[in-house]
């Protein structure tokens, strides 16, 4: 059913394709979480292990969405977000996958609501790109600047950091 | 604050406002609402006051997402969705602008997660453009249309009407 959708809008943007990505950051800009959490990993020399994602929710009802920005990005995956939610995620985890194809994405098509957060999160791949997150200097930094993010918490657990 | 962020933004457009309606497509689909309401009204012969209203969502924070659409529209109001909810929406309740404003609009960018409703809008709106609710058979016909949209059961509370 999603693949005849898209297979039915899709043609709407041939030689259009920037109407296309233009849609698709107002999709993100409403739909969209640009995150970044830290886990405990003993066996990492900071202690910590720095997960920047990239997600964007929806209803398993329209998952057609979530296939249209893996049609688009050619990469990530989609996944319920648990047993007991009938939401769908699409999800990019890869930082270099973020690095190549996410960030200079949402450079180019200008966000509204996510636009501080975006800048944010771009910051931190730039920096864990150049290792900074294997310092105890630099992992400072980067949790000192997730904690900017309006990630509903995520940060503030791991206060422990600082 | 707002009116400058549109000052910065919109300018990212001129020339381009096609990629900014798409954009706003994006912004719809994911936090927009075409929705039916019918109101007990004993003035009227058919005793039903029924009320299509175009609405968008956002955190007070972002509310500069709807001033654009109230740019884009040149019309509509900004309002606070209660006291107790930090809320705001940008809400269309005339006929007339629906009909001359929204209905276009969305028919020329098209809508995925909420395109469906929006055809049933539609051909709510233009019944009531010819004046149908006004008859009792008219009236049930809108209802029935009513009941076919993802309104969280907005309409399902008056089934007396059939």
């Amino acid at each position: 059913m999603s693949q005849n959708y898209l297979n039915r809008y899709l043609p709407l943007f041939h030689n259009k394709r920037k109407y296309l990505y233009w849609y698709l950051t107002g999709i993100v800009d409403g739909e969209g979480s640009f995150s970044v959490s830290f886990k405990r990993h003993p066996n990492l020399k900071s202690g910590w292990l720095v997960d920047p994602v990239f997600q964007v929710y929806q209803h398993k009802k329209h998952r057609e969405v979530l296939e249209l920005l893996k049609e688009v990005f050619q990469t990530g995956s989609i996944y319920q977000k648990s047993d007991t939610h009938p939401v769908m995620v699409y999800g990019i985890h890869s930082l270099k996958t973020i690095k190549e194809k996410i960030i200079p994405f949402f450079t180019k098509y200008r966000l509204i609501i996510k636009q501080k957060d975006f800048l944010i999160f771009k910051e931190i791949v730039e920096r864990m790109d150049r290792k900074e997150h294997l310092t105890k200097e630099g992992l400072k930094k980067i949790h000192q600047l997730a904690l900017k993010m309006n990630q509903q918490g995520k940060g503030r657990k791991y206060l422990a950091i600082e």
